[in-house]
Parts: structure tokens; C-alpha cells; sequence
């Protein structure tokens, strides 16, 4: 309320002036100098523009992302994924402290898609990881809400792109154990962590197949108390798994650890895997290689996206999309001749 | 030559005719009735037809195939992959004959898109499928060579139809074990069957793991002789490593055979899964829902690639492509301005 000297006083200038200031948005100028000079007001402010639906909103986040793009690209991503009830939260606070004790400036993100105020984001309950939050070396910020799987990773790249520029060298990027959001997670880090609990039965089983070969290490979390045998069993397992998949385009070979939250164990070790793995995939160049296929990536998927979109969307080629698909049950239809037929369609509209 | 009386004339009107005759293509109806009527030379030209590269020859191809799928879909799809020298040729071999003495009417095709005259494709020597080319009930065509995957599986697709407009109700589609090839093959296929050696390593490495998954039934091959003991390991393995996949949506718990093409053993057995395979998927209505899942795959696969083929190829989008990458590898812009930037730039060429 900097500015209003006399709240009392309710003029009609005077409201019009408070509500002036209220809707006061930072320039891009602003936003800009001030996520540089990592002021985290504006980091936060500039995320919210990012994640905004509304289209105004949209050029002013693209001016901002371009002008802090030179100030990016300086960190260590990681992601971290696993199932519900694998602790994600405590092992992230318990990993999170370990990197700003050691000097870091850690950025925890979420990519979920399922996310929602009433669903309950992974990140949304922020007092899950009580000390991280109040930790000036910190910054966490929840999935972006009511959005789909593709709307979440653009956001969530663009959001990386701002928080590198403030000056967080440790990027974490969480996500869920369900759906294809790991997929996406995978393609937007540098190193991806698989939690994983020592469970009764198989190790092997009710994990997806395509998620460990994602993984560059695999964590046991809660390998404490009656954990830890079958915890250090559960390594034993992982590590012959590990080696049935073919050798990395990084020339990393994953690791397993066991980590326990409680008793503050395996964050260190995991920590100087991820710094070995910085370090070998530095000296032969897979790090920058990785990152420079990973927008590569993006740019075709997007443009991919767009095209689909810009088809599938029309209302006319939806109707007929159902009548030739009608036609193909009946036998009456190619899918190659109703590709043709509505390609054309289209191009005559 | 029929209708030449005397092959002596050579004035020009003469010759003419004889050019005449030779050239002479049969109309569309002729195609369609000689197919129906199960004239093997009538399928073998109207493929010829499919596989032209000329394109005049796509309406007409486009035109028999429309007219033939009313006597289409009356078929079981068989999809057969295995690394070279596993023995897929014998294994064709026997197990077509045997179908062929049980009444079967077999067609045999290959998805080969490395295949050429020179590099020797998969069905290009027909003579190591001796006897089944002398079978009257037997139908064998190579790979179309000279293309993409994407031609030809689109061609192989299309010859399904012709094929079992023709009468046959065996269809088998062979592919190399190399390549997205495979996955192809799975998606016009009602069965798909991986061929295997008993090898002396560990049964589970050097096979790509989503093909296992793929499979319906997984045959080990050459099971005769010294070779006998090794192959009922292999089948413990495997039995034990497809449990570690999630059921599938056919509820078919896929199932492993041996087989010696030199002792004539396991075709029997194979036929037999087979058949309690339609039972089970029939009775479920997975067998239908599954091809008309299948031809709903093709129908969108197509149309993105025709989006896709229309963008990428485009002249101007090639440059401009090339110097976003560019800019992005410079970090002065992201995928997602750069995806934007050209989807744009299409829309104004």
C-alpha cells in the first residue's frame, strides 16, 4: 500500500488511484532486471504470467522468457518420480536441505497434470516440506493447475528458464508415478531419479518396464529399521535388472542407493552420483549434446501439436472424421483412403 | 500371345497390336472379378498395381481395393519376427505347409523396408521356401522394395485386403527383427509371434524388451538335437519373464512353444494356440474391437504424417527451421517461441 497516504480519504480519484496500484503489473523491464538480480517477488510474479491463462498474457511472458534466456541453462535438472506413498515429499526436504547446507540454490517444480486445488497437487500442500520452504536458499512452486499434460511440461520448461535466470543452480522437477507425465519429465532433465520403496513381493513387479530404463539411478527410500533387509535385497534386484538393458547414449551406467529420510541417510551418496554423472557426461559431451536434442525435441513435438491441433480441432473434419470412421467399420473404407479423403477436405476449406 | 495368328506380319498395324496387346492392363472390374474368383494372376497384378510408383496407377490401386473390401477381413492375421538366422524361412515354410494340409488357403507377405534385389530381401530368394511356392494354396510375395516404412506397411495393408478378397484366410506377415518394423507389423496383425533361438547366454539379453511385449506366443526355434536341452531352459526363462508384464487387454496370457522345423514338431502345437487364441479374443470381442482399434491407428497415423510430410517438406520451412535450431543451440529462443514463430510462418506461405 506504499504510496496511499491517507487511506481514509474515499474520493473517487483516490480509489481509482488505489486500484491503479493494486492492478500494477512490473514491466517486462522489471520483471526482467529483477529475476536477474534474483529477487524472488519477481520470479514468482513472472511465473504467474507464464502460467496464465489469459492471452494477453501470452507475448508478455514470451518477451520475458526471451530476454532471461541468456541468463539460463547454468544448473543441474533432476528429476525425481514415484509412486504415491514413496515419500517423494520428505526425500525431496531431506535432499533439498542437504544441496543449501552444501551452498546451492535449489528450485523444486512439479509436473501433474492431475493437479488441482481440490484434487491435491504434489507441491500443493507446501507444509509437507516445512524447513525447505522457509529456506531463503529454496524455492518451491506447485504444478501449474487445470492444465493438460502438454500445457504442464511447456509451462514447467518456461518456468526453468526463469528460475535459472535467478540464479538456482539446482533444478528438481517432481512428478508422479502415473501416466505419461514421467516421459515428460525425463525430457526436460539432466539426470532422472526413480524413488522406490522395498516392497514384499517382487521387486520387479508393478513397476512400469519403460520407467527404469528412464532412470539414471534408482533410490530405495525408507531403507531404515525392518526396512533395510529387504531394502538392501530390493538393491541387489535392481542392480541385475539394471544391467538386462542396453548400454546408455550417456555411457552412464545407473546406480542404486538406499536412502532414509529419517535417519538423513543416502542424500550424500546420491549427491555424488548425480556429481559423477555431471562429470562424465561433461568430458564426453552427452550434458550439452542431451540438452541441445532435448529443445530439439520440444520444437518438433510443439510443432506436431500445432498441426494436430489445427486439424482435429475443425468442426467440419470432425464430423466427417466419425462418418469415415463409420465407413472403415463397415468395411466400406480404407484408413488410407479416408486419410486422403479428409487431408483434402481440409486443404478445400 | 493369344489372338496372334501370324507372329511372321510385321507391318507397323501388326506390331501395333501386338504393343497393344502387351501393354494391354486389365480394367478395374476385371481386377476385381478376377480377384474374387480367386485368379492368382489377376492378386498378383492388381498388387503390382499397389506397389507402382507411378502415379496414375494410386486412383486406379485405390479404386480395386475399395471394391474388394466387402470380401475382405474374413481372415487370421499372423505376424512372424525374429533376428536373422533364427530360421524364419524353414519355420514359414513348415508351418504354411502345414496349414495348407489342413484345407488353409496361406498368404504370405514380408515388411521389409531395408529389402532390395541387392541387399537380398527377407522373401526375394523364393526358392528357400521351396515347397510352399509349388503349393497351389499357397500365396508368396517379397516386401515392396524401394520404400519407406511407412510405404510399406501402407502397401502391405492394402494387399492384405486383396488377398483375402482372393480367398486366402491365412495371412502371414514376416519382418526382420530390426527396426520399428515390428511394431508395425503388431498393428495390422491379429497374432504376433516372436521366433527364437535358444541361445547359450542369458535367455533375456539381446532381445529388445518391447517386443517381448508384444508377442502373443513366442516360439523357440531349431529345438532338435543338442540344441533340445537348452530350449526347454529358454522356455522356463521366458514363461517366467512374460509373467513380469502387465496382463493384456485380449486377456491372453501369451504362451511358449518349441518348434524343429527338422523334425516337423511344434507347427501343431503353435496352430492349436492359435486357435484358442481367436476362441478366447472372439469371444470377448477383443478380435474385432482390436482391427477396428487397428484401422483407427492407420487412419490417424496417416493423417499425421501427410500433416506432418506437408510441413516439414515445404522449402521455405526448411531454411527457417534449420536457423531456429540455430538460434535455440545459441539459447535466443526456446522450442515452444520457435515451434510458434514457424507454425506462423506456414500459415502466410
Amino acid at each position: 500500500m506504499d504510496g496511499i497516504e491517507n487511506p481514509g480519504i474515499t474520493n473517487k480519484s483516490s480509489i481509482s488511484k488505489i486500484q491503479n496500484k493494486r492492478k500494477t503489473q512490473p514491466t517486462i523491464e522489471e520483471s526482467v532486471s529483477g529475476i536477474i538480480s534474483q529477487d524472488i517477488t519477481s520470479l514468482s510474479r513472472a511465473i504467474t504470467v507464464i502460467e496464465s491463462k489469459n492471452p494477453a498474457h501470452l507475448d508478455k511472458a514470451n518477451k520475458i522468457i526471451k530476454q532471461c534466456l541468456p541468463y539460463a541453462n547454468k544448473s543441474v535438472r533432476i528429476g525425481i518420480t514415484g509412486v504415491p506413498g514413496v515419500g517423494k515429499s520428505t526425500f525431496i526436504e531431506a535432499f533439498g536441505k542437504y544441496l543449501t547446507n552444501q551452498g546451492k540454490k535449489v528450485a523444486v517444480l512439479a509436473v501433474d497434470p492431475s493437479s488441482s486445488i481440490n484434487k491435491g497437487s504434489i507441491l500443493g500442500d507446501k507444509t509437507r516440506m516445512e524447513e525447505l520452504v522457509r529456506d531463503k536458499n529454496a524455492f518451491i512452486r506447485p504444478s501449474p493447475t487445470g492444465e493438460s499434460l502438454g500445457g504442464v511440461t511447456r509451462k514447467t520448461r518456461e518456468t526453468i528458464i526463469l528460475c535459472e535466470a535467478a540464479g538456482f543452480d539446482t533444478i528438481i522437477i517432481e512428478t508422479v508415478g502415473v501416466g505419461q507425465s514421467e516421459t515428460a519429465v525425463h525430457s526436460m532433465v539432466d539426470f532422472f531419479l526413480l524413488l522406490k520403496l522395498a516392497g514384499a513381493g517382487d521387486e520387479l513387479q508393478g513397476i512400469k518396464r519403460g520407467i527404469i530404463e528412464l532412470a539414471d539411478a534408482i533410490a530405495i527410500n525408507k531403507a531404515d529399521g525392518d526396512n533395510l533387509k529387504r531394502a538392501k535385497l530390493a538393491k541387489v534386484e535392481f542392480n541385475r535388472a539394471l544391467h538386462f538393458y542396453p548400454e546408455k547414449e550417456s555411457n552412464w551406467q545407473p546406480k542404486v542407493v538406499l536412502c532414509s529420510a529419517l535417519k538423513n541417510e543416502g542424500v550424500k551418496d546420491l549427491w555424488k552420483t548425480i556429481e559423477d554423472y555431471i562429470k562424465i557426461t561433461s568430458k564426453n559431451n552427452y550434458f550439452k549434446r542431451n540438452r541441445q536434442e532435448q529443445n530439439k525435441f520440444w520444437l518438433l513435438q510443439t510443432i506436431e501439436e500445432k498441426l494436430k491441433n489445427g486439424f482435429f480441432s475443425d468442426s467440419t473434419i470432425k464430423t466427417k472424421l466419425k462418418k469415415q470412421i463409420a465407413l472403415m467399420e463397415a468395411n466400406k473404407t480404407t484408413p488410407f483412403a479416408a486419410a486422403d479423403y479428409l487431408i483434402n477436405l481440409k486443404k478445400s476449406l
